[in-house]
């Protein structure tokens, strides 16, 4: 209907900058003054600084004030292929994508025509082993939500298909048996969201938690581990083996309680709480223990997902043909979401909106620059060498770990990560913090063994000007 | 960077298309077989049909099959403008836009430069009274359990602005003191989400609610009014009396129960409840007794709000200064969020995007053509005229109502209802229910009195023939 000649943006051959160009500190004036006239209208207490998004490129965040940082941080992971990527520029200018970008539907009641081709391109392309079906969402948190009703719904159905007149009657004001007290077994240091349903599994930072109501669901340990984990075997398999028998207690416990866990939440690795991994034969026997107590599994793969620990869902590290009932993404995904087995039918899950297709639409062109550029293979030989970098940093930082480019090390102290995140940052590097005292790279998947380098280079004075 | 040409679409003089014409019944082949094809990925249990929006003009929905509907639901009340409005298209040449929408900010860490400018140009210059700051959210749900938890946050702060040890230590596992007893007060007949928090306020349907976990938080009774309300001033203002005094009860007996309500959140017009109304003095009374009792006063206006009732809010129609200390929107207004009062800092409110800033672009565009096209006018006369004909179809329906073109009537039952809605959309008008029995008229706000007059005449011909 509509036609759109795109005209090549000039630097199109390179969509990259060749590196930082620092002109002030950050924040900058333009920043501050930005700042203070937001915070007239918002909290600004998270606030970084102001970016200008059209000069931005690559893995090259521009700030309102003319600086130009490397960024590994990625708006908190979630920019999959960099700034303005021409194959996600060029999207734009097809007309039929131009309708699904100005007239929202809603999903669940009228669909557009190709919404099951453009799914069955998109996410089902990628789907998780054992997978089929998929349920798109707004965020991540919805994600997240609408998965633990799914998992409730589940957990009822199997025992009565119909609600009784007392289910439909008690339920309308809250009470059982309409509403049961069916439970979620969440990690200590798990973080899925900060709505009320997802914060009583989140458990990563107090702030996010106090003064808001929760519920009364079992919390079972996550692993702390010794890094790196092949030193440190012995140790850490005994650190596994109480937890996974900790969270069989819990489960039993909460049984005996009157509130059964329906299902159970983890991520690959606690993104949030502080890059906290576990083994493979960790997450393949709290499988057999959901398994085996009738309870769904649900992997959030909110952070990990989408190509950056060098495989496109984190969990295929862990080599399983069933891996879960229930994936729920976002982030990189660009769309929230979650899949399901077929036995998760999430009939009544329904909203409004149900996601929006224009995401969806720039996913689909995300997946085939994956796929054309071999950027999981890119992600993986980056990975290798951000990993050995800091390794190499040793002597004043800890812990060094990762997967592809999600990597992360600690420092001593909170306030020494804050030092050194702003100390990076007006050396042209974009850095953010989890947990308590770690400093976690979130590269986008463009990050070439080029931009490891140059980070590395950076970090080291940093480093060096930190002692 | 980038420059866009868009050539003008064949048919931009004209946004609309003359009335309907249908070549299928609905869902036609075409959308049958799409159907089975989406089925293969999610629940299909809600689909009406697969929709043509590259097609779909102003008031006309277009389906797969061909059919071109009047479209008097807009995607469950979310479509202000109509279908492809050119100012929206047109809106997409500006290649600063271009960057805003392919590259999805953490709007709480790292805003676009013209952000500040954004917001005052879209939300602010339509803020409630009393109002001068907002946040954006992703959706619906998400604003609402964002706005719930600014409301906890807000009524514990009052007594200490910093937790205590024995408060961070307890949140963390889901326990009091840090996780506190506290409630909100909703309606039944309220429907404001279906995300745990959101689901716990909500009473509209049990099918919403059945098999989910909840919170024990008071319900009072929102008011039954007979219709035409002038009619029937005496009845309805004892009905609200009653409500009001139930409402205040609730609050008493659960401070007494240690479970104090934090805040009361109510829609200006019951809509997925049946369009229950109640008249300003109710609100005025229920705003009392919210400040008596020291709760926040939350107005979900997210299907109300965006201008379909004459005013742009809804309870602009209490004709009050303070009329509350939150309002949601979301739907009409492309973004979801919430207004605040100063005192509603809502510090530790974060998520990953915080809405979205592409929505904040068509927002700013929406706002200026409601102006130039005195569309806020529009509305109040095609609403009178709507419900005028509703009333002359009262031999065949109930308790037409409405404010603006926010319009509804009842049927005798469920079956009927369907049955004409389905009846309806072969005859080429898009309807959507509410409620046990009521069928609810949505259309967006370029619905002129020429559409009311095309609709009534179909409608008329439904009820004629459904007989």
């Amino acid at each position: 209907m509509w036609v759109i000649f795109l005209a090549a943006p000039k630097t199109q051959v390179e969509c990259d900058y060749d590196g930082p160009a620092m002109k002030t500190q950050v924040p900058g004036p333009r920043s501050q003054e930005l700042t203070k006239q937001l915070g007239e209208i918002q909290n600004v207490g998270a606030v970084n600084f102001f970016c200008n998004y059209n000069e931005s490129r690559g893995n090259y965040l521009v700030d309102v004030d003319g600086n130009r940082m490397l960024d590994l941080y990625t708006q908190i992971s979630s920019i999959p292929l960099g700034y303005n990527h021409p194959a996600l520029i060029k999207l734009m200018a097809h007309p039929d994508n131009l309708s699904t970008i100005v007239n929202r539907p809603a999903l669940g009641i009228l669909p557009p025509g190709n919404f099951p081709e453009k799914l069955m391109e998109s996410l089902l392309s990628v789907a998780p082993s054992g997978m089929t079906r998929v349920q798109t969402m707004a965020c991540g948190s919805c994600s997240n939500e609408n998965a633990y009703k799914a998992m409730f719904i589940w957990y009822r159905e199997r025992g009565h298909n119909t609600p009784s007149a007392e289910d439909l009657s008690s339920c309308m004001v809250n009470q059982g048996p309409g509403c049961p007290d069916l439970s979620i077994l969440s990690f200590m240091g798990g973080f899925h969201g900060r709505t009320l349903g997802c914060l009583a599994t989140t458990h990563s930072k107090a702030i996010h938690k106090v003064d808001v109501p929760s519920l009364d669901w079992p919390i079972a340990p996550f692993p702390k581990l010794k890094y790196p984990l092949e030193e440190f075997a012995r140790e850490n398999a005994q650190e596994e083996a109480r937890c996974l028998e900790e969270a069989e207690d819990q489960i039993v416990k909460w049984r005996h309680k009157g509130k059964p866990v329906a299902g159970i939440v983890i991520e690959p690795i606690q993104a949030e709480g502080g890059d906290n991994h576990a083994s493979p034969e960790f997450f393949k026997s709290l499988r057999n223990i959901a398994r085996k107590h009738g309870c769904a599994f649900h992997v959030d793969e909110v952070q990990t997902g989408g190509g950056c620990t060098g495989k496109f869902w984190a969990h295929e590290h862990w080599g399983m043909d069933d891996p879960g009932d229930i994936v729920s993404f976002s982030k990189k995904l660009l769309t929230g979401g979650f899949y399901h087995k077929n036995e998760l039918q999430p009939y009544r899950i329904f909203n409004t909106w149900m996601g929006d297709p224009s995401k969806n639409l720039f996913l689909t062109e995300v997946l085939n620059v994956i796929r054309t550029e071999n950027l999981l293979e890119e992600v993986t030989r980056s990975g290798k060498a951000l990993l050995n970098g800091l390794y190499e940093l040793q002597v004043r930082v800890f812990a060094s770990r990762g997967q592809g480019t999600f990597c992360a090390i600690d420092v001593c102290d909170d306030a020494t990560r804050t030092s050194i995140i702003l100390k990076a940052r007006n050396k042209g590097v974009v850095l953010g913090g989890c947990g308590d005292r770690s400093i976690r790279f979130r590269p986008a998947l463009v990050f070439k063994e080029y931009h490891v380098h140059l980070f590395l280079n950076i970090f080291n004075d940093v480093l060096a000007q930190h002692k």
